[in-house]
């Protein structure tokens, strides 16, 4: 399918309104429909949307391995994932969109937001480090893959990268989408996780960063800011973000002992 | 209460990573409790928490006028909003995330998702009519406006404006809780509409477009790209919608008949 499609629009440059072609980025809806019953429904850029649904199933800790999927079908036309697991999933689905008010969690696990965070989040425990250098680098390479985003300006990235280069690359108007399409990806291929890192074109939120804990993956790379509660969360559970990737300059906000420029005693000194 | 929170970060600006300090964005749950139901939970910045439940109740179709609302209580510690209403809501909470799959509809409004959206959603019949300098000059309001956004990078913002001033101006982490919260606002005070607009940080999508019709206003400036699907229902409910507002540039993407230096017999010569 595609993702764009053309329009005619006016465009001011400065002096006059001028009728023009531009590019502009597709909106799709795909609803699950797990064992034959309305699950949630995806407003997304139409990409990779097995890969997605995957993902997203085991975000919500729905699956985790890819024989547990008896069948998937996407009807693109109507935009249905028709999706069939070996097992009935365990909670009911209305429950998955509860708050969940921990009271005897660790530390900041207690504000998990929703029930099935608190099932399917890990503690990261990647011994990956990457320099300064090489953060700089990936961002660059995410922004040079990503034409799309350079031709309407309205989608996010995110890949799945070694220390030096970019694996897989997913675009999407949803930043939870591109993850969810990595995650799904990685579901059906099962890649070793612990030299791998993210890098991502969009902000930091708590959900980002729980989605990346769940993928198991030590170390996010970001374009944006981060939240404070993304960041609490990433203390706690052993990841290394950084954000602001721009212009040569970056932010690390948690654990940066993954990162090989800093010393710590330099620092003090 | 506080919306950002200071964090010690290492920052990387060209040569060497040095610790300082950073402010970063919260992140705070509200649980909307309806007539002691959970009804929703909105990830959000912690400012006009009341306005924003009551403009998200009035977007998902609850509420339409402020007596309809008995009582309102905000519980900032736990993070709770709780709302009584002079009447039960007319549909069963779990139908509000149904897809809705239209036949019998408009052209294009056969594809809203949502159910709540069919019964929201109004076409906008709005006169007023700016020029493009009006619409540059609202956007670089919007930006000095937001300190936060400068401090952090990490919120949306969105203002109810007249042809030449920002009237009010919302923050938020959420692009859509920024327009709840206007919705919000103006569900309790009512002001006229049909001489205002809205002025936008974030991307239109068709969600943000519906907010836009729902609370009844003729004009869109955005200075991020729009989504085709967005386009497709401002057209069809005679919304203006203008992006990418940056550097003296915008687009004109629908109506341009209210941007008073659009001249279609000009651009046809």
């Amino acid at each position: 399918m595609d993702i764009t499609k053309k329009r005619n629009i006016l465009r001011y440059n400065g002096s006059s309104l001028i009728e023009q072609e531009d590019e502009i980025v597709l909106e799709y809806p795909l609803t699950i429909m797990l064992n034959g019953q309305e699950f949630a429904t995806l407003i997304c850029t139409p990409s990779d949307l097995e890969d997605m649904a995957i993902g997203f199933l085991a975000s919500e800790g729905i699956i985790r391995f890819p024989d547990e999927i008896k069948s998937i079908h996407i009807d693109q036309t109507g935009g249905f994932a028709y999706i069939e697991t070996t097992h009935p999933h365990p909670v009911a689905a209305e429950f998955y969109s509860k708050r969940f008010i921990g009271s005897c969690c660790g530390k900041s696990r207690q504000s998990f937001y929703f029930h099935n965070d608190v099932k399917t989040v890990k503690t990261v425990t990647s011994q990956l480090q990457v320099t300064v250098e090489q953060c700089l680098h990936l961002m660059e390479s995410l922004q040079q893959q990503s034409a799309d985003f350079k031709n309407t300006g309205g989608v996010h990235n995110a890949a799945l990268c070694d220390k030096n280069s970019i694996l897989i690359a997913r675009t999407d108007i949803g930043r939870h989408n591109t993850l969810d399409k990595i995650y799904g990806y990685w579901i059906r291929n099962r890649i070793p996780l612990h030299d791998k890192l993210i890098v991502f074109s969009g902000r930091i939120s708590s959900e980002v960063l729980l989605k990346v804990a769940k993928i198991g993956v030590g170390i996010l790379l970001s374009k944006s800011a981060p939240t404070q509660l993304a960041l609490d969360f990433a203390e706690d559970l052993g990841i290394t973000t950084v954000g602001f990737i721009r212009q040569g300059k970056l932010n690390v906000y948690t654990h940066p002992e993954r990162i090989l420029d800093y010393h710590p005693n330099k620092i003090q000194a």
